[in-house]
């Protein structure tokens, strides 16, 4: 309901500026008595930690989560658990130029208009930096689902897609690219090597599934599932499009194309196809759930770009603070955490309701 | 933040069956001295009442909307507005066979996974019936945010995509389907007709453009413009993909192409080009606010699908109600309102943060 | 969350004027399969309906409730549930004095200064009326916590305490003022009728107690049970206190004196007294949850009062409408509609973190 | 909406519990450009810091305030602010009897009965620790309404009330008691010495009164001032009771007798009385907000109480860890900050809506 929190009863907060002193997220809401500890968070962090290879930023941040509160002896105590991870490897001198111009597709521009105000040292709130909290209380919102499995990966960067035969989940943790296609994973190497040299970035398609939802999950209207993941994932930094299933594929076939049919199975029906994505009248259907998300390529770039300044004046910006050529690869793991963020809250929704 | 109500300081909450006797909604938060009538809301629900040609359901409702609070001496008086709008035409024999059987990619299944009871009556709840609420509740929003031009329309029937060349603002009111290229118009006549008598259906693309939205709408991360448009968008019957600005394509641009370059201009920046669809970082930029949106093909046809029972037992299926041909049709008023709906509710909350 | 609703996943919304054509509410967040029928509702209705005896006001209602949505074959299906009375007895004339000058505590004035427009017919939103639909939604509340026993009784009006020694739990049904103390009834008979002589107004102490709610209701914090009982409770007209349990007479107890004791009983622990009215740390006990309400006088009286009108200028006033000489009466059953309605609110809460 | 968040468009979440590594608070919907530090907070928390005085617990925090976000170069940006308060003094030995067995009238067996698992270290959450991130919160409400003064005193302690005669403003810092009457300071002394020296405990009531709120702050029906006065001040520990103006003593009066008259006045009314305690029908009329609280006698005293333990077996306890032997004094700064902050929403809310 408010600005900086997400969700209806298993519900989050994040707070923290890139350069501030720290980040971190407050999950309110999680049932007592579930094993936590920072150990279960981590690795989830170290997946989407910058300065791991050359393909993403070479900011070096640990990355390294505490929990200050909600945990007792190793077990959730149903009270608000409390997550800070600091910002360790800071060089907000390199953002100096950000302090005056506007970076163009950037949010220097929107943040001075709204607020008259803005922390420019790397991006303040409206860096990507903010996504290591998502990804910290999605770990925490994976235990509370831990019957579903989700999977994110890339299926497409730089308008270079996946070939959907060669798709192979094994390539996904092999590469750092989340490609399932090794063959695509060779050739973006070589494309972000490039974009990286020329200081330009590329754009990414991203692709998660989530496995085991079991079917009634949602609600009709307006807390429907597939409006909360749309607007989870469309909070990620980057992020301008989100398909459901078929997506925008679905509305160039006709209704008898599109029908998932249905025959009886052992545990309810059993569907011929999936172009829905697992989600009927905003519940889940018993079918993986299947969203595609769109990242723009990063907007800080080093190529200068015309812009204005604070004094509504031409001038020209370059980036120089260290960024992902690429923003999407990270964004991976994100959309996965956001995945089970919304599909937590769901499952203890349905359990108020139809419990 | 229940199930059934949208927005944080303009809300408005739904209610109301296809076959029941009446849907409605109230709308919470709207400003007091706002003039208003019946006749401020009834044209936007013409817009969008079924029967009114060939090519949309052949279901007769007149969409008569009653005021019945909120509102003295044609003003508003800042407390709830409630909206009525009676059923008229409902011919529920028609959906017996639903009772019992579920249509592929419709509801019913997931319904009776959920709730285990089922209003079968027209699609009960989930019918595209409950829009009307949200167009009456729209129009309301418009009011608020009168500064803004909203319009919608389609871009695409069936795989059939408008020539962007013979983009034509005026011809969107003059063809039965808010069609912005006439040639398109006549050639979506065609398949349409050709979907009927199959008794099959087809998808549509809408687009819709918000202009004279000024910048610093919007909130960062959890509030941002384009996750609450994503969200309500997302939230409209059949709809299962929502990009904006460049969305997809946006993905298969490099930095350098996908940046919306800024000049000096006499109110702020004059951008190159609006590839952010006029949201950056979750804020409004000032440019048009641009969204597009898919929309399956109608799940409800006349063609018989394979599906199960409610005892799980293999059955088939062919609707014999009134449908849409073409549900994305009827789509475009209700995304302009969703939109209003999203925009005036940002509005307002911006006065409140920042005002 | 917003001006007009109240709950988090049981959540209802009203609506509507004293004077309007109908009042109303949605309850959202129902479980599905409640068996409920107009028939549920009325009888609760009829409880608090005006016009009854000499002792409530004159205006005629018949009350009569429509469910509009969200039931289908006599069972709730989990959509939102519209509730509808309409409005009869509008002697909206008699109010004329009201719409230029403003009844000393009464919500003229501050509607006014709040708003800057005002529906003046009988106190338009501000009208106990409002009640009405809070009594609607309250018998769905009850159906949600059917193993909860509440009752509401006046325990004080006027300054003049019933007999706690006398109290007579079959005595409640057997006078129009709900008194357990049937020598208190017939004082109050004598003063309520002194007061309606006198054109004065008379106010009143209404306790509630609900039995056997079990331990774990609540939430620690800001959903504590009873912040939420206080908040319900302080929303209802002419309310200004809350007491849980000992309330103000705890505060002059000692440590040893106010503790609620322990033994080992068959299901948990036996208490020796009750001084925390059922809720310890925002957490029901298992004790019955005990609240006490201050309702001031009426404040629309026959007397001729100081006041200025709508130019600042210096005036008197004196109701001519039709009123409750003690609105408190008819608070008891609003009392024990809001108390069943937080409590259903809370019981789903805690299956969704708990279950 | 959750469970440990508080407001609307001013919004404010806790966490933390009493023997955790820290105590902290996210606000959230803070305007931009408001000058803030660390030296603003400080000293709210000085007030209300453990330690200070013998009639306060012997717990020694330093309740050093760091600010952790939403701040840039000395103003707010419009992010969340996140506040971190370390806990220091911890000596969770004290409490290792409170592990097993439940002080009668503390949280310890409705958290038990709720989550299966409790934080028994100092109570955990249920700790009045968690008001220290309330009055840091608080702080900055205070500045987003620094029109309005806000003060809370202590008006009764152990069933001893003040002489309102002897009412004196300048007394109220000059004693460890927040008391307007230098007398019945000195009187208090003598019994809490006592009660302290007993192993016992007393309660208090603290009166608040906010001066200068402008008229029209509020809502109607479910978002009333009071209502979400009444919510704020109930969620805070060991509190039982809250009145709103006149309060139970409105009940005993008549409607001629309770009406705040009002005459002309240059900005508006000028009112006789202020019965009303400055809210009508949820609104705030102009006049000062009078609010008052009992505070129940702090549930952890020496002398050993009949009890249970975890195992329903009958045992006794007597806490051991330090406490206050009368939590209504701390509690005073307490109320102050949640009138700030319920306020500060309030006027942010009546910008949105009415601005």
């Amino acid at each position: 309901m408010s600005f900086n929190s997400f969700g209806k009863v298993f519900r989050f907060a994040t707070w923290g500026e890139s350069h501030g002193p720290a980040i971190g997220a407050i999950v309110d809401g999680c049932p007592p008595g579930v094993a936590l500890s920072e150990e279960d968070i981590q690795p989830w962090l170290d997946r989407r930690k910058p300065g791991t290879n050359r393909f993403t930023t070479q900011r070096r941040e640990s990355d390294h989560v505490e929990i200050l509160s909600g945990v007792f002896e190793g077990r959730t105590t149903g009270t608000p658990i409390s997550l800070m991870i600091r910002n360790e490897d800071q060089r907000s001198k390199d953002y100096a130029a950000t302090a005056g111009a506007y970076r163009p597709s950037h949010a220097d521009y929107v943040y001075d208009a709204k607020y008259g105000v803005r922390d420019w040292r790397g991006g303040g709130r409206s860096s990507a930096r903010e996504t290591a909290s998502r990804v910290a209380a999605g770990a925490i919102a994976r235990k509370i689902i831990d019957e579903v499995k989700i999977l994110a990966y890339v299926v497409e960067i730089g308008g270079d897609p996946i070939d959907r035969d060669a798709f192979d989940l094994d390539a996904i943790e092999q590469n750092p690219f989340w490609c399932p296609d090794p063959q695509a994973a060779l050739r973006w190497e070589a494309s972000i090597d490039q974009a990286r040299r020329d200081g330009s970035s590329l754009g990414a398609i991203v692709e998660c599934v989530a496995e085991n939802v079991p079917a009634g999950w949602g609600a009709p209207i307006y807390a429907k599932l597939d409006a909360d993941i749309a607007s989870g994932i469309m909070s990620i930094n980057a992020v301008k499009a989100v398909e459901i299933g078929g997506g925008f594929a679905s509305a160039r076939l006709t209704g008898e194309q599109n029908a998932d049919r249905m025959r009886s199975g052992d545990n309810g029906p059993v569907f011929a196809t999936n172009h829905s994505g697992g989600i009927v009248g905003g519940i889940s259907s018993g079918q993986p759930v299947l969203v595609r998300t769109a990242f723009k390529p990063t907007a800080s770039i080093r190529i200068p770009l015309e812009t204005i300044d604070q004094q509504n004046q031409d001038t020209e910006i370059a980036t120089k603070g260290r960024h992902d050529p690429c923003v999407g690869i990270r964004g991976a793991p994100v959309v996965e955490a956001m995945m089970a963020l919304v599909l937590a809250d769901h499952k203890l929704l349905h359990k108020a309701q139809c419990g």
